[in-house]
């Protein structure tokens, strides 16, 4: 771990998709979700990914000059296609035309399809917080989660978020990926020698194992919350897929494993609600800061603490890093440098 | 068990609702909301509750004359008043304004607040997806499920579906709750002597348990899938408490354990979307049908079947007891007794 400031790190982000050939307003749109990850812990999603990212803009499968555009519209949804431009620019640009729709219709949807990986699926959600909006984001992913019962990979581990205000806390943040664990929990816990729990993982006969060393290619991981989780997974997988027009399923490329020249064809679904709107007033936020209040003062087991509320963690990591740096792990170091060799650039110090 | 046919079910629902003083119109929507859940084989959530209900009417905790009002609405939201009517009532008014809102706007939402336990949430996507849109339906209740770390509950059971329409499949619907198990299963397990998973139960000090008479008073549910669970149950209680006004966590009242004469002022949230609108023509259920036969080609551990869709148990036995009556247990005939004393009607047989 070595920290780095948020400036430089950004200013990083920004020359590598420079050298790409990633216009400025859509580097800056992209810096500043990978960065944002960053501080708030979330550093699988962060820019880690970076680098990924830059070899598929210069091969082809991500269109550095690709453009979203709105194919259909109402006032109250629009149908998006990203035009294979980064996954973060079409989700950005989805969000926020969902909460424009949303202020005057009180709710839309916005549908997005030829994308790519978006990142953090928390961060949409925060742009809609940051502007009183409740969120939801969510994607659909190559499989890598089997269902109860099948011997390979069925569905992505397709992430869901949900946000919303409160007017004394900060915001609920929400951001989950339906799988049991991260596949980067695996290769971790191989890295540093931990034992797989037979809950994670199926091989490619649908039996537990624990050996972590078959996944991706012979094991697949578990869902959360077995039929629940899988369940889930389809309805994020039934918004992101066919009611986007994106990929569906195994039709899904891998943005890091598949040919970087070939798009992905990710699908997203973004819903923004402006409670505002719903409640006829400026009860909402309150009632927000009343709930969370009230969990708060619910005894726990631990003498140290009070239930969280998701998002506060990452809400305080965010704080912690404006005043310190970014605590980057030795693996998000490891993944800049081969960036910043790849772009010729300097890695920041 | 004991079968019934779905007319004698159906009369019986009627007799009992109308001695309460339920008018013929509600008296029909609740029994076909109940009698359509028991034909899924879903008997917690169908005429097992008929007494409960009925004993509230009788109270005054639930209005058999209460009518659902629309307080505002835009025109892809609204924001009903339950007004105290049965929670079946309060929810059926509120989806199928929904319905009508999507098919003019795409997407619509509508929350609902003065209402009572709702039965299955899966009943309310049924109603969307019968007429080939997506359907989202949740309420909260009141709390009998813990956060991590918590040393009682923290939030209800928080139940959620949702539901897509296909071509040539059943429709899938979803529908969980967010606790890692239901409560019924614990009283189950212990009147048919198996044990209780120490994954289900925490005691009033927050340690695992597998002592099922301590639930519910000294005992809370684990929720699904730990923080994830928590999380999403969370979700369930903005949109279902603060965004609809009704009652929030410990505010909402237990329609069974809770004096029968005071309203429990339970929330709900139903959300709409006319996929033929936001795709722009008829795609979607084929390729929710695409989606479904992609899976149910994935080879399975057993060699008995293949993956199962969510919803697909329930159409399956629907079209079963359509045929040869309700296979109702033993716990749902002797609820069905007490509800027959209780209005001093025949049982039927």
């Amino acid at each position: 771990m070595k920290r780095i400031a948020i400036s430089s790190l950004n200013q990083f982000v920004l020359d590598v998709l420079d050298q790409c050939g990633v216009s400025g307003d859509d580097a800056r749109t992209t810096a500043e979700v990978l960065v944002t990850t960053d501080t708030w812990g979330v550093f699988t999603h962060g820019t880690k990914a970076l680098r990924g990212y830059a070899k598929r803009l210069r091969a082809g499968g991500l269109d550095p000059r690709g453009r979203p555009v709105i194919e259909a519209e109402g006032p109250a949804w629009a149908r998006v296609n990203g035009n294979s431009s980064l996954g973060m620019v079409a989700s950005i640009f989805a969000m926020k035309f969902a909460i424009e729709k949303a202020r005057a219709s009180g709710v839309a949807l916005v549908t997005v399809r030829n994308s790519c990986h978006f990142g953090a699926a928390g961060y949409y959600v925060h742009l809609a917080t940051r502007e009183k909006m409740i969120g939801f984001a969510m994607a659909n992913d190559v499989p890598s989660v089997a269902a109860p019962g099948s011997k390979g990979p069925v569905l992505g581990s397709n992430p869901f978020a949900f946000g919303a205000p409160a007017d004394a806390c900060p915001p609920m943040m929400l951001d989950i990926s339906t799988a049991v664990v991260a596949g980067g929990k695996i290769k971790s816990a191989l890295a540093e020698g931990r034992p797989i729990s037979p809950d994670w993982l199926v091989d490619s006969e649908g039996r537990p194992t624990t050996d972590g060393h078959l996944y991706p290619d012979h094991a697949s991981l578990n869902p959360m919350a077995g039929h629940k989780g899988y369940g889930l997974a389809l309805m994020i997988e039934v918004l992101s897929g066919p009611l986007s027009g994106a990929a569906v399923r195994d039709k899904v490329g891998s943005w890091i494993g598949d040919n970087p020249s070939i798009p992905t064809d990710h699908g997203h679904a973004f819903l923004a609600i402006d409670p505002a709107t719903i409640t006829g007033g400026n009860d909402f936020p309150g009632g927000m800061t009343s709930l969370i209040r009230g969990i708060k003062k619910i005894p726990v087991v631990s003498e140290a603490g009070a239930l969280k509320i998701p998002g506060e963690i990452e809400h305080r990591k965010a704080e912690d890093a404006g005043a310190e740096g970014i605590p980057l792990p030795e693996d998000v170091w490891e993944s800049l440098r081969g960036a910043a060799a790849d772009a010729s650039i300097p890695l920041p110090v």
